[in-house]
């Protein structure tokens, strides 16, 4: 059933004991989501606890910074943020994807799994859905609250650079500083600073870039092997994806990382008009206009010259080229 | 004389034909306060000018586009945007500096010049500052000049990564995108990207990054062959000198760059506590505590092996190991 703020705000006021879950391979976003909707639960005399299928990336250790959880979740109900679709839960799934009460999501993509699902897909981030939220439910959002949903502003609209930052991005950042969040701390651990490992993969990565269709798809590779040999964390390199694009006449910026059991997954970042949605969607896989995903298989060669010839496709279509 | 937003759009009003002056080595703050001002002066019906000491960037132009500037200037009033310093206007200031009529600045740093003053060192751009002038001289905002006031505040804040981006910031971001403004398009040229002639030198010079000092200090080198047989422009590497610093753990980012007669220049980065301009003072040259330049002579290998001594020592004098 879809439902809107003030209902969402409803259901959570009559829960005492609350399970927070995130998507897999989390991000800014979802972990911002979830700590800042745990602080507000908190703040009001209910009991939290937080679940993830993945480990949180060091870099996001902070949000949870001062956060009390429940060590057990018996009869909790269950809240997912950020979640597009319950296969996201990654392990989780078989246990909490059935039980969902409540959904809340912000991507176009989002598959309806949850009792009651509150989806703004205009929205750039679900932190800000979760802002507008905690103020619906007269939540005081401290500092650590408001750096929580910052993070997720932040982090889902690339720092503002993105098309998807809207007038309501900025509002509410604009509000959140004023509430004492230090965007300048928070954008410099999401965007400036690289760990030596990254920076290794980064070098490397950037020295095999291959280009085709006179340059407009610029695409990178992160094999398994090469992340294992400087030990970087799979957080560190969610700035890689943005190199391809960012060079001067990409349309399509694809990079492919190598997964467990040797299966390929691609990210593809296009500019206008090209669209990286139907580029992925070619292998079974989705996302939006700009920044999408897909799995490959385990053959790279096979992968690549397949992914190539579909981005051509694209580039025809879209009139990219 | 030191005056409000009041009164100098009283004073603009009062004048029929404005000559707009930017600062040498234009920055997208001085140069979208100075298209967007003119763009409002035109819509009331105005004769308007521009003078810029050093050529506008080709990334700078669309700032330009559709405004009709009058040939020549007598009888023009004299107005600077962004200037904090008349020495700024360059070659412009022995013409001008003498006889400007009002001066709109934003830097704290600002050196009085103009016969009448509006300088808030408080804002985080002059673009915001044009923003709030334009309002108060009732000009309806078109697109065009949305674009040109977005374009500073997001070039001087760092597309809002950095802390003087304040809640003001951000509210005019956000009324700006809603008048029209693209901001994606915006930050994909001020932001996101790169010549393929600066991504070959990247990815040879961080092939090429070297570690010193238990990895506090990092340096890249760009010989002159490389640019040359890249074909990069000189303002396309400027972001080069901001990598080596962004590694977690490196104090001190060295950028060393080959000039002409093969002189090697150094572009000292540091993070807190140590000063660049401490080091770079040992080789004569100078700058601020996290960003200093030095001239090193023509014998590479004896240049780095002086400059990381004196690095050793800035390290060990800071406390920065």
């Amino acid at each position: 059933m879809e439902i809107t703020v003030e209902r969402a705000a409803e259901l959570l006021a009559g829960w005492d004991k609350v399970l927070v879950l995130s998507h897999g391979s989390p991000d800014g976003d979802t972990l911002g989501s979830a700590t800042a909707l745990m602080r507000g639960l908190t703040s009001l005399g209910k009991q939290v606890a937080f679940r993830c299928a993945d480990p949180v990336g060091k870099k996001y250790e902070y949000l949870f910074q001062g956060i009390n959880q429940s060590t057990e979740t018996e009869g909790f109900h269950v809240v997912t943020v950020d979640v597009a679709d319950p296969k996201l839960l990654g392990s989780l799934q078989e246990s909490f994807g059935g039980i969902t009460e409540l959904a809340i999501d912000h991507h176009g993509t989002h598959i309806p799994f949850g009792k009651e699902e509150w989806v703004e897909p205009k929205s750039a981030s679900t932190c800000q859905m979760i802002f507008r939220l905690l103020l619906e439910m007269n939540v005081k959002i401290d500092v650590p609250a408001a750096e929580c949903l910052y993070t997720g502003i932040a982090t889902d609209t690339g720092c503002f650079r993105y098309g998807v930052a809207s007038p309501d991005s900025h509002r509410a950042a604009a509000e959140l500083i004023a509430l004492g969040a230090d965007a300048a701390k928070i954008n410099r651990l999401m965007f400036e600073t690289k760990t030596m490992a990254c920076m290794e993969v980064e070098r490397t990565v950037l020295k095999e870039m291959k280009f085709y269709h006179d340059n407009r798809v610029a695409l990178i590779s992160i094999p398994k092997a090469l992340v294992e040999e400087t030990g970087a964390e799979e957080s560190e390199l969610e700035g890689l994806p943005s190199i391809p694009r960012s060079i001067e006449g990409v349309r399509i910026g694809i990079t492919l990382k190598e997964k467990e059991g040797g299966v390929w997954k691609a990210s593809v970042r296009t500019n206008p008009p090209v669209d990286a949605s139907a580029i992925c969607k070619e292998f079974g896989g989705g996302g939006h206009t700009g920044a999408a995903g897909c799995t490959l298989g385990t053959e790279y060669d096979a992968a690549v010259e397949k992914l190539i010839a579909v981005c051509r496709k694209e580039l025809e279509r879209s009139g990219g080229r």
